[in-house]
């Protein structure tokens, strides 16, 4: 006797739509593989923003599963994205995080690279050895409105277009590319990246468990059944708010109805400009601004929550800051998000804002939501998991994703 | 060239009689799984005590392997076991260890149930949502005088009415069930279960490692070979208090012959009452009682030691109090061993009892035996290992397991 | 759709002459358990020094991957490599560690063997219990001027004679059987362990990460291209001192020269004699002598370093001390190096030589070679890593070590 186990095709085929995953989806070690192949490598992914490096010689070190990336800026203001690995005998150049550098020198055996990636010296390889193909390998990448997105595979899909032609616009009056970063927290959620995403793309959880967010984040209820008269009127109160404000920042010129690209698609994704509740400014703790300096040309503070959110990200961009967020898999059960806080690049700490004031809305929301993955994780790996269903209120997006994530994977053979 | 390695039905058939198993029985990932199907799921296990949730109420959430339980007393007062697994998106509704609750809601989208495991509601899932067949899923389980049986399988052993009949009687007057928890530890054994109870079903060990214990526990010796004239004078003497104190106690109207089950059965386990060395009372320092108090309905600290085990427990139920300890594999090379000590109800620490005279043998017993168990299994994950032979005279009840755990494998189909 | 991975002998296949390894030979569990197979099982490999156990009764136990090894020094003043299992159920007799014993007890159960290894006594097995054929396992060893190789497998290989007779004379005068172990280091590398032999067989790093080393370490470079005309200056005067080092002490009967067995053989190794820069004494900061005792019957500081390399080993004999280390792999990923340094047995701590001089150099580059190890570990294991090539003038022992590790795992079957 063998315990056999399904095949991953199998296990896809039997999902049951309306349904949360099977638990081999969110728990086997082949399935983390094909979701790295899948997901991380053959689709463009949000890794890092252009002002994680904003002088030439700036290096930023992220690492995708084994890949490790250099994301630079170079002599000439350009981005760039190299492999960090040294094309002698394979040894990182860079250590994680932060650097500024002239060259890239591998600490091995110092053979020195330019911020291009070309090999510029090998020392004591001989006279005749030839530098022209020994550079460092770069990578597909695209900045969209200042986030960059790179592509580990060769085939990168053209569909990230889209992204661009609803995201550059949007974003130019917060100049996200020359933004500071204010604040950057990484957590490892013990959990399958496909429950971080789902927690995600929700809000259902909110009312439960992020108290903090629900200050400013209204979690538009307009398509659900009401639980009772009050809840009723609440929505629709919230969606006569929303539509007035909409076509006031429409007729003003700034974008703000639901852009999303989430089935029959590779580059997955969902923008829409948010109303803000209380005070209506932005996610702190009394939803005012947090900050006294906007971002980028920014003149109001009342132009909502630019929403944006991706297979592997999630972005709120509000008129005094913006929270992004990106999920990186680790393994099976555990899955790296990053979450940066940004601000104008010329606000100073202490003096246009409290640190504590902006950050501490998201730095709970993300502890409490790292919370519930885990416990979804240790559910879903319970032999007693069966599939559950999703509510057709306030879960769509989730099936929404279930499909997507079903369809790539087949489609790529599984 | 492959490094190709036996099958798990290659391994239990190389079992030589009267030799502990070949090395891959209790090291490899496989096999593990394996005995996790095969003794975790589908035989009768030993995971709680009534006494753990004394209270309407009371909750107690219990991990095996992946698979963690819900044993609870409802509102009539009557024990359930349930999954702790959310119909829903699969969330675990309770964190590990004890609480006292009036519903069981689950934290991630409230979607709340009664103590009977009944879906009551499911917020925002529509009015059309069915919620009859979304309740909590049940465990089987029995109550066997007091200790908590579950069997995760569909189709648990009949031949736990042995056990019953065995045990409700001797257990009466001790009246576990309603026993008070003193004080509960666990324990990490570097070891694979196999080994953890191999180490309890001999007392060869106990004079070289237990000092503590020997105090009050009689390592019979009657059945075998004598080391010298001295060591037989005192087994002999054992033998006569032995016989004398069981005749006695069985005329008194207190069962305590030997009842066992071993082989060619599935549910595996031995009683026995057993006289108590020294002042005869107690496994305590000085083997007088711990506690004032005595258990249950007993009015004589004399009745030595309801000593039983299983397959994946042991215990002993003294006039002053109880000990029972369950095992539960947590990998191949590592087992979980909670020790509970168990008093009168209504006696009090400090007044009635001593904590640390009641816990200072079994707590000293129980680290020497992890230590003997990890040094175990580092020995047999030694490719140098080779099955040794038990004793005839020491060791009969180890090549017993070996055999019915060797049985119920193949009966499995391995 | 399967991700298949080559096979291992794809692998072996795949590397291109001149070339660093495919990653998956630095990489992947099924590699390195074939590696703990061919070269840590089935070579001859250096585990311990003779002077680890200098008096009758101490006993040193050696971790080779799961295998445990006793070392002990018998009644007979003879060196002996006993199996650290107990022929009863397996257990560990000894902890890891040096001891001082006068039989070896099973913990477990007493069974007591000789120091031989022979089983004395086993209680409780019965009068009848033949004891003859259960004594502790016996392993293939020799001592190598003091250095003890010992093969786990049955057939060790018959060209150690190389080894024994390259050695023998060499290390005479500085009687390492007889030395004293001044200090002792572990450190893990988070590395493959055929990349912390290739850290140890070139010196193209050691510029650019050793200055301690590089005191008194000369990297010879008479056989590169020169980098400009000053390095070509110190590589022509190096050359030239070495010249006339190596005729003036082969003069006065101390073997010098270059004895390598590195391709076609099963026991690798490399030996000469090297010059010491600067003081030319030591290798310590200063590169004077760190003990005023010099090793055995040495009369002279100015002998240079024996440079003595394996497989698993690398050590430097001096007038003064020695330094002596093995690499012993942990799992594919992690190699742990132990390094001792010996003096003269009746040199005195404080009095003789000062610690910190003594050990000084070699704990810095340990550490370094450590870090540059686990960035080469990081990089291979990084999909982006393809092998790169060695330098024709700094690198070509790691082409030697690649091409006799293809070799002997083609010649295994792989």
């Amino acid at each position: 006797m063998q315990i056999s186990k399904p095949s991953i095709s199998d296990l896809l085929n039997s999902r049951k739509p309306g349904h949360s995953l099977p638990a081999g989806l969110y728990t086997r070690d082949d399935v983390f593989e094909a979701d790295m192949e899948v997901f991380f490598k053959n689709q463009w992914i949000n890794i890092a923003l252009d002002c994680d490096v904003p002088e030439p010689g700036d290096t930023y070190v992220v690492d995708v599963g084994k890949t490790s990336l250099i994301v630079l800026r170079d002599d000439d203001n350009q981005i760039r994205v190299l492999h960090n690995v040294c094309r002698h005998r394979g040894t990182r150049i860079l250590d994680p995080g932060q650097h500024m550098v002239a060259k890239l020198v591998c600490p091995y055996h110092q053979w020195t690279y330019e911020l291009s990636g070309d090999l510029l010296h090998a020392p004591r390889m001989g006279k005749d050895f030839d530098t022209s193909c020994r550079g460092l390998k770069t990578v597909n990448f695209v900045s969209v409105g200042g986030l960059i997105y790179v592509c580990l595979g060769d085939n990168p899909p053209a569909d990230i277009t889209s992204l661009i032609n609803a995201m550059e616009d949007r974003l130019a009056p917060y100049d996200i590319r020359n933004a500071k970063i204010a604040y950057q927290m990484d957590i490892i959620e013990d959990g399958n990246w496909k429950l971080t995403m789902e927690n995600n793309r929700e809000c259902y959880h909110c009312a439960g468990s992020h108290p903090e967010l629900c200050v400013s984040f209204i979690d538009f209820r307009f398509d659900t059944e009401y639980e009772n008269d009050e809840e009723r009127e609440i929505a629709l109160e919230q969606q006569a708010l929303y539509n007035e404000r909409t076509q006031e920042w429409e007729k003003a010129g700034y974008s703000s109805n639901v852009v999303a690209q989430l089935e029959h698609c590779n580059t997955n994704f969902r923008t829409q400009r948010l109303i803000i509740g209380g005070a209506g400014e932005s996610q702190t703790p009394d939803a005012t601004a947090a900050s006294k300096k906007l971002m980028g040309t920014m003149t109001r503070k009342d132009l909502g929550d630019v929403h944006l959110w991706g297979h592997n990200c999630w972005n709120h961009f509000m008129g005094d800051h913006a929270v992004t967020a990106t999920a990186i898999p680790l393994s099976s059960g555990k899955t790296l998000v990053r979450t940066k806080w940004l601000v104008n690049k010329d606000a100073v700490e202490g003096v246009d804002y409290d640190l504590d004031k902006l950050t501490s809305v998201w730095i709970a929301t993300t502890q409490q939501d790292a919370d519930l993955v885990a416990r979804s994780q240790a559910g879903v790996e319970d032999p007693s998991y069966i599939p559950g269903p999703y509510s057709d209120y306030t879960e769509k997006e989730l099936d929404k994703f279930a499909v997507w994530y079903i369809d790539l994977m087949k489609a790529s053979g599984y």
